[in-house]
């Protein structure tokens, strides 16, 4: 062998990746989440990584947070073998860039093939999107999206907002996540009120701005007042305290008592209130449901209801999403109002794990069954293929250990592994049509029986299906 | 409304997107690849999109394939946010990039985390990868890679070479494509037969890489003979018509009859012989396996057993793989000896696809059953909502429609999407607790039937089973 440069190799911040047993977790959340919106009907698409930057800065100027956003895509560099083709050189202008979310592609998606899609069109779309957040804050750089949306053509009734919550408790539950909040508003409530009380649309922003972020809000909002008190009139000041009452109100009850009391009209509040009930009746339960004015959720695109869910003593949302009267509109002159949700599951796992709230994987394998063997011995070699045969036939995974080394060792690797079961193969067993089963889990005298051969298979998919359901 | 710029949308050459109907088909075929390795006991991993180029460039001296691959590599360029950094700016040469194939990545995982896995290390990875192919060719620049291997630290028993085999076959037939064929050989084959006519290495990798091109192979070797013919010994030349024979020959017996007259002791030979027979002990067809030793794969990290997959009457393989010595030799100085094969989804697809071998998805959505409802009717709802809850609770796909639109059109959504039952929502029904089923798939007079509400559920599960069961 020639004398060759080792490479390093080491994480790259920002860019995770999973041990076995942490990425059977990751996978098996993945699966109750496709399940989930399977089951509700809803269509899978999976578009490029990558998209057009025209695309991906679109909305660019739309508002801060958006020209945020846009600052962390990772752009691509054309390969070496388009920039020796003339015409490329030329043209050094990154053109293409990773995703950073999955509404934009959606958008683009719609657009690009409305002809072909059944409207509404219930779209679900699980992949991986990448940030170039700023290291320190110790998020991730690449990490998976989990979303569902639902895209009407011209119009799409307000029912869909309040299907989007009761089905989004159902993957929650699924999750093994029964105690989440989801608060819910409408940010045309916000609109409503300071219109009522002769706001301006700027003036509104501003507030709408300082909701989002969420701080002080009681302080920051008032503030924000005295900062510009020679522009309001005696109308004006009047909204201070009415949002005050709505910020802070414990009900949607009480919501609407101070709406009554000062005579507001909001078209916002009876979205709300429809949003509520009919989520109630399409399964959502009660008490997971909160209404919550706060909630302003600061993309632009959100024009009615909005939605954060968060764990019990959780500040911060593990899910969110809204209503947008407009999806596509960059992209498209045909209006496509949609409602959806989008579930960051490389964050959920990472606040899951801390809180020790995941079952943890005892098996880093699928493998339910190893077969040991003595693969010099012909006899057995042959007996323990076929035995593990028969098992994989009824769905149960199974391997059998191939290196020649003792039964000792093979067990020690099932041990590692966290197989479950493994098949000690003897002949004189072998003989009589006999074999001895080891149970893993089990440290009792009971852990090892013997079993007639054409009764193992069925024997192990039966254990495998118990294993199943407990989950 | 502002008039806002309308960003074109078409699609990128090369990364290419399905319909929701070839989406089901891709999901499909990727489920059954992920089902049948787990059920040979291989785990899961997931690596990040991105590499350092520092990895993914470790092995461009090695090989001119290998320098071809890394000049199609998609670098990242840093985002703004990065840029924004002082420290940053001063360093814009690209260091990340995105993977072209899955088993550079897996070399740098065993490296990186050896000490957390257990050996022999059985893998499947299942991720898009990216290479900036030429365009003209057709190719995709993002695709599917299916890729399993076996890693051992220090060493690894030949029979797993064998194992791969049989599992890949099965994955094939699982596939929906019983007649594929895998043709095998044994690189060290052409270096002991070089070897015992004294051959130079050099004149050895000179032939390999003819064979490695595979047009005219029998004309090429006797025009590098004769272009190098002032060399060679009247010993070397005895090479060309051994090759030959060999190279053509119909199958093994004949490479061992060949090998025998002419006094060869091939160590290659003995393996590929015990591949092929043990590859048959562990299931795989006799009549699907050929020996083949035109098979080289130009890949330089191959040092034994190649194989290449093949469907009928298709000159390139649609799937390839080998045994490498050395899988992390850049980044580590343990030995990891590997064996391993990759299927390439995207281009299967395309291949079945153009063949009319896919069975075409009837529906575009996992939706099983379509509940129509006249929304405005509260008590038709209602009942309509918690039909679709019980069918939905025996793990059946179902929605409502909750557009308030006539049940004609309710019905032509399902007609559309492919959904193959409808429950027409009826209130005098409804009252003796009695539903209509629509089945789509029946134009007989008997698509119709009625039902009792409290059966609902569990003859749609049932219904489901078999149409699954049917796959």
């Amino acid at each position: 062998m020639d004398t060759k440069q080792i490479v390093k190799v080491s994480p790259i911040s920002g860019f995770p990746e999973h041990l076995p047993r942490q990425r059977r977790i990751e996978l098996r959340l993945l699966d109750i989440i496709r399940k989930q919106y399977e089951l509700h009907g809803f269509i899978s698409i999976e578009t490029p990584a990558v998209e057009r930057l025209s695309v991906l800065k679109a909305k660019e100027k739309e508002s801060e947070k958006e020209g945020d956003v846009v600052k962390q895509i990772y752009t691509l560099g054309k390969p070496q073998v388009e920039m020796e083709n003339e015409a490329a050189q030329t043209d050094t202008i990154p053109k293409l860039g990773l995703h950073f979310d999955l509404t934009v592609p959606l958008a683009r998606y719609v657009a690009q093939h409305s002809n072909d899609l059944v409207f509404p069109f219930r779209r679900y779309q699980i992949q991986k999107v990448w940030r170039g957040e700023k290291a320190q804050r110790g998020r991730s750089r690449e990490f998976y999206q989990c979303d569902i949306d639902i895209v009407g053509r011209n119009t799409l009734d307000i029912r869909y907002d309040a299907e989007i919550l009761a089905i989004i408790s159902e993957v929650f539950s699924a999750l093994g996540i029964a105690k989440h909040l989801i608060r819910v508003s409408n940010r045309k409530v916000l609109s409503d009120v300071g219109a009522h009380f002769k706001l301006t649309t700027d003036q509104i922003k501003a507030i709408r701005k300082i909701l989002d972020r969420n701080t002080n809000l009681d302080v920051e909002i008032e503030n924000y007042f005295n900062d510009i008190k020679t522009a309001l009139t005696v109308e004006n000041l009047k909204f201070l305290p009415v949002i005050r009452k709505l910020l802070f109100a414990e009900n949607i009850t009480e919501i609407e008592k101070t709406l009554n009391l000062y005579g507001i009209e909001s078209n916002g509040f009876t979205e709300l209130k429809t949003v509520v009930e009919s989520a109630k009746k399409l399964g959502c339960p009660a008490e997971r449901l909160v209404v919550d004015l706060k909630i302003a959720r600061g993309l632009d695109y959100y024009t009615g209801t909005v939605y954060e869910i968060f764990l019990p003593n959780e500040d911060s949302s593990i899910c969110s999403g809204g209503r947008f009267d407009n999806l596509a509109s960059y992209f498209s002159d045909v209006p496509y109002p949609g409602v959806g949700i989008s579930i960051g599951l490389t964050r959920i796992m990472d606040l899951l794990g801390s809180r020790g709230l995941l079952n943890e994987e005892q098996a880093a394998t699928p493998t339910f069954v190893l077969v040991t063997t003595r693969s010099e011995n012909e006899n057995l070699y042959n007996q323990s293929l076929s035995i593990t045969k028969a098992i994989r036939q009824e769905g149960v995974p199974a391997e059998v250990f191939l290196e020649s080394k003792p039964v000792k060792e093979q067990i020690d690797y099932a041990v590692k592994l966290g197989i479950p079961y493994v098949v000690l193969a003897s002949e004189s067993d072998f003989g009589e049509g006999m074999v001895r089963i080891k149970n893993m889990n089990t440290v009792s005298a009971t852990s090892e029986v013997h079993m007639e051969v054409r009764k193992l298979a069925k024997y192990f998919a039966t254990e495998l299906n118990r294993e199943n359901d407990r989950d």
